[in-house]
């Protein structure tokens, strides 16, 4: 048995790998820290694991190092920074939820996140935990950083688009149900302001997400791409949908389209590319692993429309965060990760 | 006292004109009629509304135009148009909330609508109502083509941008409450299948408000300008959130970008340009005939992003019906309409 | 005109006392009041009220007094006393939407809310404000207690059943929106944390609202009334559905029941009683001052079953401030309070 | 490996039923079958449960008998009873999730579900699904009638209290998410019909569970119960919280009735007594087959309150079929059951 510890496991992320792990046959959750709540029982904050019995603990680097064999880390940024290169020097794997590792560009990582980089010779280590594009890398790597639920979303639409995507900016209307916004007493996410409303926010190029996307979707075009992300709060737990739009070259068509997406993600277990026509509905996705993507084709306004489905705490952030441990540890990639959508 | 009829009593669009209506000083609803329910006490279907005592009754054209000084039409497309000859011709003023006085080219119409027109000689006399822009011509018109709900949210936004507009094409990410869709025993607007989740549909271009909005705003810029419009069903009663997507000029700015909305708009009712850095939400507009614009400047991707919010009952349908029935019948046109939005 | 000022107008009771005072024909909003975000536009944290173009001022007595008629205190328990005497010594009428007045002793208050009060002479004089049951001492009163959102759909729903309610312990069964519990920072009230779930809270008789409705049945009656008071939360912005149980009378039938119903409340503007064998929805009193009401008999295991449906920021709270402001002016009960529903 | 066959496969319950079977080791779905669109794809209705690659069949008894060891059935009342008879005479078991086979009397079932029952003789033969009362009867037996969800909460706060339930009417006020009203087209289930509403239905003993609960709550009581069963729809998608009200016996406290509770359930892998004070919430049983308690004491006005929080699709219906399936087979009870619910 793989022994994991979690840290960050009063939130909502964190709670939902626990959710996984509990489901995964190889995997033992041997260890659960909080920031502020130590000594305190699991099921108090996070009553549908009480099963568990698991006490939550101070985020002690040699008891992480001595109980964990991976550690999963999904805490506010800077932490994660903080203590991986310990873990890492013991010899324990790293999942990094947060943003901590997933700029390449220590200077990046300041200009966005407004913190020095407290170990920039691991941001070469890390690697980036979308498999389906590097799948090759993960596999025995010892640091994952795990995107970021918006990116994945997008990167997994654009991936097949090398050449489009890198020759004009691309434009990213996404949408979000509220859990990505994290587990915390804040006005902003209170029920009465969320519900019953439609709200955009970091508009434009402002959200963190940006730097994020650009990074790594020049990264594997070969060549600099352009995203204008726009991001939108709507009322409900889980899901994201991204729709991107692309300029439309000639001669393309839906079906094509959707022949190019099908073809690039044959044989992937959690990316399902829908048949022209048909476009993804993020309730299809809710805590799961998967990620469905659409295609629509503009030929009026001359714009090729992706659509991209995943639940935001699935693929865009615990899911895949065991589908890394999978990979990282030399397991299949599906292990605990094939149950269907809880619809409705 | 104007005398009212209002046909399409039980639908959401219906109900909320006569609930306008009741706060109206100058207006009596004096028939409401139904396609099928006639007989029956309209608080049967709508009981927020049993207070008026009023009996739903078959659309019997001579007694509209006996008891009628003006008729709203809240029925789908095709209805409206077997009537309104009649009414006009007997001297009461149709306000169609519907489609069929809406496309100035019966073939258009024929071709998104799937029938010939019944009076294309009316389509000329037919007044577009969106007052913000086509004020001087309702003034006292006879025959009312109310704009969707999609068009009135996106035609606000692009009205200040008649250059840009009119040369590339535009892109249109909506998103909109549940109400848009009509009240009917449908499958797809079941809770269950609504709730949770966030729906593209009729992208790129096949959504029947697309020629509607290419429409208007060709005229209005005095040139062709192409639309790709792109919306998504969200869980929630009401609202449109419209991000309306432009080439960003060079030299432009948050600041300028405002500045030339807020001059357009200036001294506008019912239209709210937000200052730079704040966005509009669907809910401070909920249950009037608001209008909340925002501007954001992505200079990074080079996008200019225009984001509408409105009440797809209110500014929508309803609430702009009721502002044309002040303009045709010279009443000010606030009349009836200041009620804050209901919020939370 | 009367002038009023508001104080805790960044609150949902506040804002909503406001909203209903916008369309009412005799009231000017002069002032409005905040603890901790003086100096800031009203429209900053109520933007659908941005037009009355307000600035938050701090709760000053002597400006209070300077410029107000009337003052409405939507306030945490224990503010509203440490005001209320110097105004109403300044001639100032006040409304208190909060829980000080409403106890008519002092004990109970200190038992219920740990605190004692500040003006125990006051209680006397203090008019319970739910005009159905004391509309004739409402009438020019100076002090007004705002019955709490609860109590106002109980007890008009018991009302009428003097005699059963005075000879055995009432069960009440309530489930509310989530604005009664104020707007606040709480984690508790997370979006992520309500939505999806009905969650009961303060059962079997531990609920503030327990004593007001005990204390308010028992005078009405006469005689010493007991209410088990159990509350549920449910995802929803606004709404209180209250059902109420009794044993069930030899011989009552549900025509009987709604008989008596129907001519307890005869003639009164804002209480309807629905025909038997129909039931209150809360939705059909969203954002009014209506109290829909039904009743059901079971006869197999012997309870009637009385069901009261209001808006909790409407009847229960915002609605009914301004309807005792009527009473108290000397207007017409109804002023301003017309308006339907907002449906859907 | 077991064969099952799912009746029913395009509805929220069959659905349901499939999604855990999926996860169940040691079965496999074989057939699925619907009334009216045989020859589609299964993931054209349930897209999540598209990578089963199924085909929906038409219900044909040869077939079923043929291809399968047991048959959900998750069919309209009526349906089940036609094809029972056949299946258990080929020696195939069946899990009806419906009503057919829940009441004893076949006058009773005439009375409530207005047809004739179609074989009478089955009904005693049929072991009524609810392993914590009922686990020794149901080990190895052929026929399963799945309980009701109203009745399933209900009885499971019951169970501990048989002499008191037994001595006066039970009263349970009870509030279910929508989708434990089935997947159809029915305006009164429509998103904007059922969103931001509370709606109470079928009160005082007429709901079709009144009968169900009294007669099995009668048998394990030894003596008549009766129940006043009033049921709530509440705008969510999944939940049932079953709030049980009963005379409080001197004596008794919430230590006491906690005590009671724990020991009666002691052992049991789905059902939680959750200590005094603390209160269930149907969100942490989301997906799960899992049975949550609380218990109040309001001392003032002497009631027992008793809390039941259930998935209605999980240990209300699907989550409880499987189980049961367990139980038939001679499998570990819990197998394929014992995932954490999914929160948020």
């Amino acid at each position: 048995m793989i022994r994991a510890a979690v840290m960050g496991a009063t939130g909502y992320g964190g709670g939902d790998v626990i959710r996984l792990l509990v489901s995964h046959p190889h995997v033992q959750v041997t260890m659960v820290t909080t920031s502020s709540q130590a000594g305190q029982p699991l099921g108090q904050h996070q009553p549908q694991l009480a099963a568990l019995d698991l006490t939550l603990e101070p985020a002690n680097l040699p008891e992480l190092a001595d109980r964990a064999d991976v550690v999963f880390m999904s805490l506010p940024h800077g932490a994660a920074m903080a203590l991986a290169p310990g873990l890492l020097a013991r010899g324990v794997r790293v999942i990094d939820l947060g943003a901590d590792f997933r700029l390449k560009d220590p200077e990046e990582y300041t200009a966005w996140y407004h913190l020095p980089h407290a170990c920039p010779e691991l941001l070469t280590r890390a690697v980036y935990g979308l498999p389906e594009l590097y799948r090759d890398v993960l596999a025995g790597c010892a640091l994952v950083a795990n995107p970021g639920c918006y990116p994945t979303a997008v990167l997994l639409a654009l991936a097949p688009w090398k050449e489009l995507a890198s020759t004009s900016p691309v434009l990213v209307d996404a949408k979000s149900g509220v859990s990505g916004a994290g587990r915390k007493a804040d006005l902003a996410l209170a029920f009465c302001e969320v519900n019953e409303n439609i709200k955009p926010y970091n508009l434009a190029g402002v959200h963190r997400h940006t730097p994020e996307i650009e990074q790594v979707a020049s990264s594997w075009c070969g060549a600099p791409v352009r995203v204008s992300f726009n991001p939108h709060l709507v009322p409900m737990n889980r899901g994201i949908l991204a729709t991107v739009y692309l300029p439309l070259e000639p001669g393309m068509s839906a079906q094509k389209a959707h022949h190019r997406c099908a073809q690039f993600y044959a044989g992937e277990p959690f990316v399902q590319v829908l048949p022209p026509g048909d476009l993804p509905q993020t309730r299809h996705t809710l805590g799961t692993n998967r990620c469905l993507l659409g295609v629509a084709v503009d030929h009026r306004a001359g714009f090729l429309v992706l659509v991209s489905a995943i639940d935001n705490l699935g693929k865009g952030a615990a899911g895949q965060a065991v589908q890394n441990l999978n990979l990282m540890f030399g397991l299949p990639e599906t292990t605990g990760l094939m149950g269907p959508a809880l619809v409705p």
